[in-house]
């Protein structure tokens, strides 16, 4: 059974509202709900007193329609009895300003009575709620990452930099505190990178920024284990941001829970043409599927309009529906709608759920129900079946921090670029997995490493090993500038890759934000055109590679811009320089012929397409993105499980945010 | 006798040329002059120690002119040796900094020791000066206003609170606290809204700035109750900044003063385009009057360049002269200019007043010199005549500090909007009034409530009464969307008011800032042509209303955005989107034919008309705010009151930034 | 022998590979380096415990390869377990936050217990090093000027003034602290200007900004004292920052000097185009020698990309060595780049060298070592030579500071609007110098003082001597305005220099971002052209003057603009608006024939022609800034030094970047 249901706070509204609400979620189809997030208030309603019974009422009204509960541990919200227990509760920003009540996630993770207090209501819960059949899973607090400057924190990252570099020697060479006197000669010495501090070392920055994820690593380490001492049958998991959200290496966070789930709004802004590109949350997906390579749950799906202080746009009639689709596209065994109905209160009163403040029934709520429908049908053939892909991204969380560090150039963003050359691939429907750089890549033809800045030792070999046996690698500008101690390597560029690419960069150039320079193909099998070369330069010297694309314009005219490398049984390409969607489009096209890539079907453009694998049977997605009907020429015989396995064959009409799923015959 | 005259510091000059100030400011026909404002320093250099002699002295020089004087509370600028005492003193900001001295307005107004030492000076000057035949009244302090954060008004918060909600099951029912666990279980847990406290409760932040507001209003009390109890003959007002200023309800603050008089600077930036617009000073004008429903003074006019750090746009040529005829033709009885003599030290030292820094006579002295000479020979005619009108525009200080907390879209501003539809009467020469929206509306035809976002049961009623009793009611999107406690209604919108209207919002549409919808009228009433709609779309749902127009594009075409509602012996229009001045006023026209209110007199663009009535004579303002001569149909016989009574008949030619006062004869 | 070096930090380096970066040195004829400069951490790693050693290893290593050495002393980067031992250590910014640790120059500058560390290190050092052979001089600290507003330095700043003023009663008269009651009863009630302060009393804050630069000065001395009691026989200098730096009076700093040295880099962002005009360094390089009018080194200069978290544009080829030689060109006697290596670590590891993080020789290396062979060959003969001008330009710290504090207008920057006019003769190829307003003018035969804004008496004589024996002088809008209180002036403006230029300003207009006027010339020696008129109009009346120009639009039409009076034995032009760089280069060209001033050489657009005269050896400098070849055409007899002395008659090609060193036959 496909989960599709809904987050529900039946807190917010009276208890005679609770029977219609479930009977509207039943005759919508939804299966689950989540319950309880943030709702410590109503559990803990002073310190040491329980109160689970509203909670039980709810579940029960719920149960009686056969939905089925996930509960969350409520303490990404404290109520106000705790926090006025202790100043140093509330995190520190970086500015060095203590955060005050009125908001969430305001707790210092570190706080070891934070720690206290969560396990208790965990506990609470767990031991409440442990054999209750309705009660499948849990979500641990919500949305994991704010960082805390604050004196507790500080002496933990000193704890946690003990523990890492052994001695103060050891730490200073890795940091290289020769550099402006920073010789620390104590532990209790070393500060956390506050803004007051100014620019800081980059070594210490970066292990601050692991440090500040660790922290949060641990704080679910220990709400997972309450859990798993009490619940065993249940699942626990997560609700992560998505590729986004640069503060917490989700790798890391993904390793303890049973699967990830995330929240995916897909329009929070005003401008409705910064957000219309489908490629965003399709690159989501990958990543949040990469994490544990399997699939996953959202756990919160856009249902309304957004915001806090402002409203957002609207989703256009059929989008929620479409949204949903490209998910399950994707690998998610699971659409829970945020939120059931629009809360009239508090700060999040213009975020918007299936249904409006009023409660009555509407647009969004109808769509949904129509889709509940379809999944009640199909749900079953789709749940659990897999994502089979030849190319590989690799995400660097410590590359992504250190970029967050130091930008190196005006123009450039470690996610805005990544993003650049994904789309290439999803452009031309190729399916594609995110994991990490040091994952096997041994089921791999193709892999792309988008500016790969820090490269340990295991990175590299693990590269190497990839194109030794057979692989194709391609990597950026800014590929093994730095150690893992986010220091520059005492080599020539790029580092610990130079042997397997086969080059040296002479000399690299990062270029003004009002200058561009261009490239041209040198070989036969790329268009003979040129392409603006933008952001950065890398100046490639042979050292065995043969030259693919040189630089046409100002003092470097002529030097190879792009190398292909023989190596072992693969191949190794460093490009040297950004560009245009074209450059990567051009290159990414090749690539994919060079490793014998085939794309899953030919479609017109704003056509998405999905496939995902029971077995052998294979399982289809058309999911048309563009505001018009668009015809997809069929090659095969399909059955279209959305309308009663009519057989498809010859071509496909699908409407403006249409969605077919057809099953190979 | 009107009143004419100039803010004045004679502690800035040496003692020696007092009398020939005194000479020009008789010689410039001033009879009042504002004195003592920021003076305590001077009035109690050391706690305890009083000096009023210099005061004194000046005081007798100008009484030999014949000048009356008002005095105002110098507790805007406490000395030095007072802040000293104690730090507490200081205001707090949002983001949780304490304010340093070398300002101004640094006091925080819930200290107990601030408004201790407030009723010291204040009775000390009321002793001294409760008899003093030149003395006629009293400025409170300067420019109330900003809000501070501190831990003592944190407090007070608490104070305010309990008494407002009784209990705080009460005041989490109301506010919602169910959201994000916030229930509050002891009043001290409650926090004020500081930036550190992330995005805030709108229920907690609206009843924080009602109490911001309400902790002058008391501080206000405190120092008339002193000055009542000794000076019962003298006036007590306090410059308020008219319609712009957010931070205080002014209607509240203005109850409990004689009259309301307000400080008004046309040119303070450094553009010209922004700032030419003359409906925005109107606003402000019919603003003020609102207040108390009567008329009112100009405490501070614009005498020169503004400016503290950057010198603004100089006055040009007949300016001064003709914004001050605006003020009256507005209700003004007092033109007070801003400043003597521009100060050579301190803050504002490039805060230009009628004489320049080296105090000889210049272009801008004459100026007003000349309208002295005008008003000497006219004011008596016009001070203490009347404005009528039919119309009335609502303002909602609640509905504008909720949106100041929940801005609803990037595009709206409350008071632009609320601007935006005055002006198109402000155009027509028609005249408004601004009132509260618990105010008696009987005495109008047509009311305007632009996004009347709070609408508690007494406005409602208040609204419902207007209508049913034959008046014509207008409002526009988002109205009627909260309670008093700033949560969201439990109903359909436009809530209380649906009824009125006969329409319920089916679905709104925050329009991003980069798309615009469109709408056209579809009755014969209207110019059947199209207007964009902007920033937002309501979408309604008639329940006996009838459409004036309806959306053309998008999933809403065809949808009612303009609906008129015959409800008892009246009509309410619902305008359900925003759009270009356009828009408003084809709207307005059509609202002024259906109320049969006509407009004073037809005039060219740029030419303002103002009237006032002392019993049965009219006298009529115009006011050529335009860069080049404007001649003006005359419709009847008149004599002008500038021009020693020259009959005026056919037509009258009015020079750039002329003036004319006509009497109807 | 001219310097040729490098700035050089053993200590990020290991030891073994000090040898080799000795003989690349030698190689590239670097004759002195600069070390020890942030190296506190090293020299004394613990409190007490000091460390030469490796030091002297290092020195010895260079002195084999013939190699002096210039010390810094270490005070701008102290080493964590000091700034552990209080935190009063740490300055407070403006916005009254203390720094933290993890940066540089976060010391507070008059923190005693920072003076006596200071002291101690420094004596040690000069104890050690003082009869050392290879050392030849210091260099104190790094790049003085941040400013602190701790509660220390509230404490020195009110003893400060006790010392500047005598009494309260003055400090209050001169600083009008009656304005707003902030009249001083106790020095202790006196504030810094911090930000929680509002907008400062202007007296107030300019006495701030004296005595934050003073407290620099002071700070200055006492290491300066340490070291000239040890080492009577070495220099002491400190690296400035040029033109742009704004927080320090630099002729105040510089008194004590050996001489000025400074820190040059002409790329450090990342935009092309807002960084490539050479009359920016050329006035850095005219100021800094013009602070103690003799010639001067360059302590850094950019020998790569610049940046901390941004990588910056690289120089092109031939820049480093064109720019290297317009630093001689102006009077430098010493080049060092900054640095040699790049640091593998640390916030400036991005602050390229001249080798790469690798160490490995390139481009750049290439480029200096050919520089240094030909300063090898030529430097004896350019060392020490003379520059000498008939032109100065006046440069007041004060009127920086105070236009810092109250902009006047935000169309107007100080240091633009002096580069502006500066630029004009820069283009013209007359020589500059920049002094102080109280410097002896009397070598000059026309002075130009641009918004002069603070104008003391001694100043006002120092300009009306030069006029009345003869010299041309010249000023700008906002010329003695203001009193050296920084109060504004008590009669009409120009203040105390009416009387020399023969006018009084009437009315000045300070004109709006979106309004300019017009002024024409009205004299047969000017083009009868227009010129638009921005920024600011003085309207100015005729008290003896002629009228040069006038504007020719608004309500001030006909007024004049620009006046000339003849005073005694010399001219005064007193120009009353701003303008385009065609305005400011029709005034110069007018002024230069006037004052009978004649370029050096005619020159193409892009050439810079420089002079240094050794006794009557007159050595001339072309320097082609553009991108393409030059043709200069030679009048007189040359030869080319850089080229074995061929003989240069006719005319000499210049290709891009390249450099031509002639000398007069």
């Amino acid at each position: 059974m496909l989960n599709f249901g809904v987050d529900y706070y039946p807190e917010h509204w009276p208890e005679e509202r609770w029977e219609i609400d479930a009977q509207l979620m039943a005759e919508a189809n939804f299966n689950v709900v989540r319950l309880a997030e943030f709702a410590w208030s109503k559990m803990e309603p002073k310190e040491g007193i329980y109160d689970f019974e509203w909670l039980d009422r709810a579940i029960d009204i719920l149960t009686s329609r056969d939905i089925r509960v996930i509960l969350g541990t409520p303490t990404a919200s404290p109520p106000p009895w705790l926090m006025a227990k202790q100043e140093d509760l509330f995190r520190v920003d970086q500015d060095g300003r203590r955060l005050t009540y009125g908001n969430r996630r305001e707790y210092c993770p570190n706080n070891t009575l934070y720690h206290d207090l969560s396990r208790r209501i965990v506990l609470k819960m767990a031991e409440h709620y442990h054999d209750h059949p309705a009660v499948i899973g849990w979500q641990i607090d919500n949305e994991f990452g704010d960082r805390c400057y604050c004196d507790i924190c500080r002496q933990a990252f000193q704890a946690w930099l003990r523990d890492r570099f052994g001695s103060l020697e050891t730490l200073n060479l890795r940091w290289g505190t020769a550099f402006w006197s920073h010789m620390y000669s104590d532990w209790s010495e070393i500060p956390t990178p506050r803004r007051t501090g100014g620019s800081p070392n980059p070594g210490l920055a970066l292990d601050f920024y692991r440090f500040a994820s660790d922290s949060y690593v641990v704080y679910q380490k220990m709400q997972i284990k309450t859990l798993r001492d009490n619940c065993p049958n249940h699942f626990i998991t997560h609700n992560l941001r998505g590729f986004h959200y640069p503060y917490v290496n989700y790798f890391d966070l993904a390793e303890d829970l049973d699967f990830v789930s995330w929240d995916i709004y897909w329009r929070t802004q005003w401008n409705m043409e910064a957000e219309l590109d489908p490629s965003w949350p399709a690159l989501g997906h990958d990543t949040m599927r990469g994490l544990k390579s399997k699939n996953y749950w959202v756990m919160e799906q856009q249902s309304g309009s957004g915001g806090w202080e402002m409203v957002s746009v609207s989703p256009r009639p059929g989008e929620l529906r479409l949204w949903a689709y490209q998910s399950i596209a994707h690998g998610a065994d699971a659409i829970v709608f945020f939120r059931w109905r629009t809360a009239r209160y508090g700060t999040e009163e213009f975020w918007h759920g299936v249904l409006d403040h009023h409660g009555n029934l509407g647009r969004r709520y109808e769509e949904i129900q129509g889709m509940g429908a379809e999944i009640a049908e199909i749900g079953e053939i789709i749940h659990g079946s897999q994502i089979k892909t030849d190319v590989a991204f690799l995400l660097s969380y410590d590359s992504r921090f250190a970029f967050e560090i130091q930008g190196n150039n005006p123009r450039f963003s470690y996610p805005e670029h990544f993003h650049a050359f994904y789309r290439t691939f999803y452009n031309q429907q190729v399916l594609v997995d995110v994991v990490s750089p040091t994952s096997d890549l041994s089921q791999y033809k193709l892999v792309v490493a988008p500016a790969l800045y820090i490269v340990t030792e295991e990175i590299a070999k693990n590269l190497e090993d990839f194109v030794r046996g057979g692989g194709m690698l391609v990597v950026t500008p800014r590929t093994g500038v730095k150690d893992e101690a986010n220091t520059v390597v005492n080599q020539p560029l790029p580092g610990l890759l130079s042997e397997v690419f086969g080059i040296e960069v002479e000399e690299y150039v990062s270029l003004p934000i009002d200058l561009d320079n261009e490239i041209r193909f040198s070989i036969a099998d790329f268009p003979m055109t040129s392409h603006p070369a933008e952001v950065w330069c890398d100046l490639l010297q042979l050292k065995g590679a043969s030259v693919l694309a040189h630089y046409t314009q100002d003092y470097f005219a002529g030097k190879p811009a792009i190398t292909l490398n023989e190596y072992g049984e693969g191949k190794a390409v460093y490009m040297g320089t950004m560009g245009k969607p074209m450059l990567f489009e051009t290159v990414a096209s090749w690539l994919l012929e060079k490793a014998s890539i085939k794309p899953l079907w030919s479609v017109p453009k704003g056509v998405e397409v999905g496939e995902r694998w029971e077995g052998d049977r294979r399982i289809l997605f058309l999911l048309n993105h563009s505001e018009t009907t668009q015809v997809v020429p069929v090659d095969g015989h399909y059955i279209d499980l959305l309308r009663e396995s009519t057989p498809i064959e010859g071509s496909l009409m699908i409407p403006s945010r249409g969605v077919f799923i057809l099953q190979e015959r």
